[in-house]
């Protein structure tokens, strides 16, 4: 146990290196009867893929994916749905320089740590190619949630120490960083332009917020809502902080100023996030991931080789300069996979709320 | 499935309720023939207890901790440990005001939500006094941890808005805050007291450091070591936020400051939090929890009953200011945990990385 | 992990040793508002509890069942159920001269070569009064089962070799073995008297009978209900042998005598045992369990001790001549325990049938 | 949650229908560092493949399985193993007279019943086809097995009636149904013949013997040794019986009989089938498991369209006239997947056996 596997009901297992034939993701537990195409999933993807930004890769990885079980006649049946993409544009020489060289803020030296063996080429599965099988199962949660009228969403807060500080979120979607701040995606831009001629990379935080939610999803202690969402996105590679509502905040408040009231309309406000005990309260989801910078700076570095002698590092190939935007459907994936995996909890339980 | 359980390998059930007759854990796939007594245990739960500091509840809880099973002739044999607190001192009629009101910044309207029915006593399962049994059975994780010579401390970082700035762990045990900066902890009483008497509670920090974590624990994709950690720390009530090594400052810095350059001695720094992909470095784990305001202020709320009604409520019985220091002990238990859980699971593989 | 919870959605945990203080079981996962009182759970201990049968062993357990979580005013809160059954009468003493020999048949030497320590007390914890535990947490699942009309009964179908005939399965619990042939249960108790003169043990199969099992329960691969079903009967220490249906009778059958037809009015016949393709067919669901006779013989055995010397044995203290019929709420209990698991999992998609 | 995984720590998940494009499995905890190739789980794919046997389906499966992930020059490497084999020769309009009836002993009624729909070509998910996935992890974990001295071998115990009453089993190979008396074999195949023409199909029983297993591998109470074999046989779709060592036999020895006496030298005997208390002795293990006849007869039956109007049924297309010898692979595979999940996890402690 790898720990490939995420989830109790709806249970995602991928699988997949960055260049090996292929990537996908195992989804266990899909209720039957939804109507389910290749195109659902597609789209996802698309919005991941490295060709729509400037700031991305060039790498053309052009996903298609497949649907290669679990859908009859176009609708799920209950059964496993298995989805590959195949890797394309593969080129595995850009990194025979590194087979043998530790790359600082990569997994390389963990994994061999671990494992005594590496996979080099690209990260192998430590590569963020792998969350693209997140976002294609994150795709078929998010249609059954959907149905539900429960909605996720993305959005860049913060990008190279920019930061969002007004703007609705209905207008996210009109710059390429999906921030709701139109002053502040203009910052962003120029900051990224200038990290990528200084050879460096830049962090962000990504918010997301979950509308529709359902009160009474979640559990009260080690599965609660909050903890299961944290470790969803502290799973992502890039991940270093996870905060729900006002987060860090909240350890500089007082009782007084974080409870929400609860008034005959609802509550009075959303300190807590729309998670209480654990459980979801009804109001949005709100929902922090402090993503650090990509490792692959394009400047020379110091490291050592796998016999611990010193090596001048330069990193080649085709590297993004900051996982966002990208990151930002991988967030929403990761999100739906939790709630759909919560929804499907509670619905085993609710024949029974009328005692 | 509540999601009263924890771990792969090393796994954790806790049961029991605020005022019910007791509360306890069952640990199954503890390791044999390790020396247990109840006395090891007891000491990390007399850390948790309210006597101990002025700005905790006065209730005494004065837990006693038994085994009941999974010990013979003081080692353990493999078989679940079963370990017992029973509740003392409990005045379940402090409760009764609140039988049809929901407390703001508490579980309880999430509660009914979710189960259509809700123990008020105390807050229930949803109570603060769960986490005994987790430092309970995080002290048998603790002994474990300890035979391999990995150390777990928790200190405080921040109260009330007054920050550590400077200190050495070794110092922190000298006051009751087990805070680094002497100057700070001073502060952080005068806060206390100051937020005590306003009728108002306080959150706070808690930073962990693990030492002597070994490289290799861990794992690369879901069950990420900062994935599990920050579901185990985003699993207790109060925390709201969770980062590793520099957390949301990650997201602020660029690839060339963040990056931990690897010298023939062994890594620069630490900006990774000692965590890569997923696995330990070898490095320090530095993992840092945000905690909420304690909820039960002693000022009136508003908040609604039961039928939606209108309430205004002044919630008695006795409470803490802040959940420091009390909530140390429990961040440590978690960790613990954790690492033990990981600790097994790599154990499997050992024997094959020879090849 | 070693195995002491079983169970997806309906988890139970048990733990506790022969000879230790207590032992008991929680359970996470029960439904919120079913009204459950320890007297619920008594009635089914007293079905296996020694002092009912002649032939079974004189130690008076006298188990008495206490619920120290879960439960709120009389009814399940949704929170883990934990129960606990003091070990009274205990004289461990009888076990002194067992420290260092495996007995025969026993687990005596598996024990010490998987844990390298062995509570030889009564067994430890492979003892069968493990199987108490088991029986507490079944009560839970039969009540829930009784709300949804399905009924799980077991009866002696043979012992000592002799195999009841015929009978009526309404007529069972009119003698002790609760056989339904009435002159088989006659024979029954002679071979048993004879045995039990001759010093030695009889072994048995118990046949179960689950009516009222809904269409649907179950799932098609690895967690077929029968695959289930025959783990949840082969965990229970005495059985060496389970099958659905015709079982081994179905090896000798052809297709066109073993295939069901299916009328307008509903299946001709019921060879499927209940069980079609891992999946309830709506059928009484017909599960039988062999059980080895128990290994504590009176007579002298030969040996070893825990240095590999040869012993000559003779089992003192108090032992039954036969797990039938107290072994029959133990089956009963497993059956119940896997039941309610997969009723969860099918509410769980209910919802979605309709597409 | 539909129970396509099995597995702790060596997690098998499969998917795929009997007409769809492919079908496969993710392994996800195969130890790194093990050389494996597509050759080395063809060789086991041949011997599940119908071409071989003349009782055995026309279908000419040809399958053909890729190595997709997991694999960096030729070795394991701790990331999941994703295996495909890809569906050919198929013609799903054999099944078009079938897509609105309910085969008997299928299991297309009980689909419906759990999902409310249904893939019809061919069985979809609960084909045997199913098992190629599963013969193909378990060669992966067979190669394991092997480093550790561990063999799996299935042979037929009887056929349609016929039963082997001597042989040895070094001698099985030697006859096409893996059957170790010769005289039995010569009568097995004059069963099928005599079934073949009569449009019947014939059912049987497999005996597996596990040489090597090392002592101490399993867990006391539900994860029983036995309990998980039970499980993984009982989910193939052909079982309906599952014995260990003498298995309903010891229903009607006695405890004298049915005891192993230790003596210096080792048991005595092996009526405990290798795992006493749900813990491998040491000894060879011996599991048989029942198989039903093949329920896709040549004659005309009794049954109903999913309108329940009733139908006389003639099932066309090509099938075996027994499982047997197809499903000997399969067995070997299951228990293959359960002993390695066990080794691991007894691999978890072994660090921990010297105190």
């Amino acid at each position: 146990m790898s720990g490939n596997t995420t989830g109790v009901l709806f249970r995602v297992t991928t699988w997949g290196e960055s260049h090996g034939p292929a990537l996908g993701a195992v989804i266990d537990g899909c209720p039957p009867l939804m109507e389910l195409a290749a195109a659902d999933i597609q789209t996802e993807l698309e919005r991941r893929k490295p060709g729509q930004a400037k700031a991305s890769s060039p790498r053309k990885e052009g996903d298609r994916v497949e649907i290669l079980a679990g859908i009859f006649e176009g609708k799920t049946t209950g059964t496993p749905i298995s989805l590959i993409i195949w890797n394309r544009d593969v080129r595995s020489g850009d990194y025979d320089a590194l087979r043998n060289v530790f790359r600082p803020g990569h997994g390389d030296y963990t994994y061999v740590q671990k494992y005594s063996i590496r996979d080099h080429r690209g990260g192998g599965r430590a590569s963020g190619r792998e969350t693209a099988a997140r976002v294609a199962a994150g795709a078929v949660a998010r249609k059954i949630l959907a149905r539900e009228g429960i909605m996720v969403r993305a959005y860049t807060l913060a990008l190279g120490g920019v930061r969002a500080e007004t703007g609705i979120i209905a207008e996210a979607r009109q710059n390429r960083f999906n921030c709701p701040d139109p002053v502040a995606a203009v910052k962003m831009e120029a900051a990224l332009k200038k990290a990528q001629k200084a050879g460096d990379t830049l962090g962000g935080i990504v918010e997301i917020i979950v509308q529709g939610c359902p009160a009474g999803l979640g559990a009260p202690v080690f599965d609660k809502l909050d903890a299961d969402l944290a470790k969803a996105l502290m799973g992502v590679g890039t991940v270093k902080g996870v905060e729900i509502g006002p987060g860090f905040a909240a350890a500089g408040m007082t009782g007084s100023q974080c409870n929400d009231p609860l008034l005959p309309s609802g509550f009075a406000a959303n300190h807590a996030g729309g998670i209480l005990a654990g459980i979801a309260s009804g109001q949005d989801l709100v929902i922090r991931a402090a993503c650090k910078p990509i490792p692959s700076v394009a400047r020379e570095q110091d490291t050592v080789d796998v016999n611990g002698k010193p090596v001048k590092l330069t990193i080649g190939g085709r590297h993004d300069v900051s996982v966002i935007p990208r990151i930002l459907p991988v967030c929403e994936a990761m999100v739906c996979l939790v709630l759909v995996d919560h929804l499907l909890r509670q619905r085993a339980i609710v024949g029974f709320l009328s005692g």
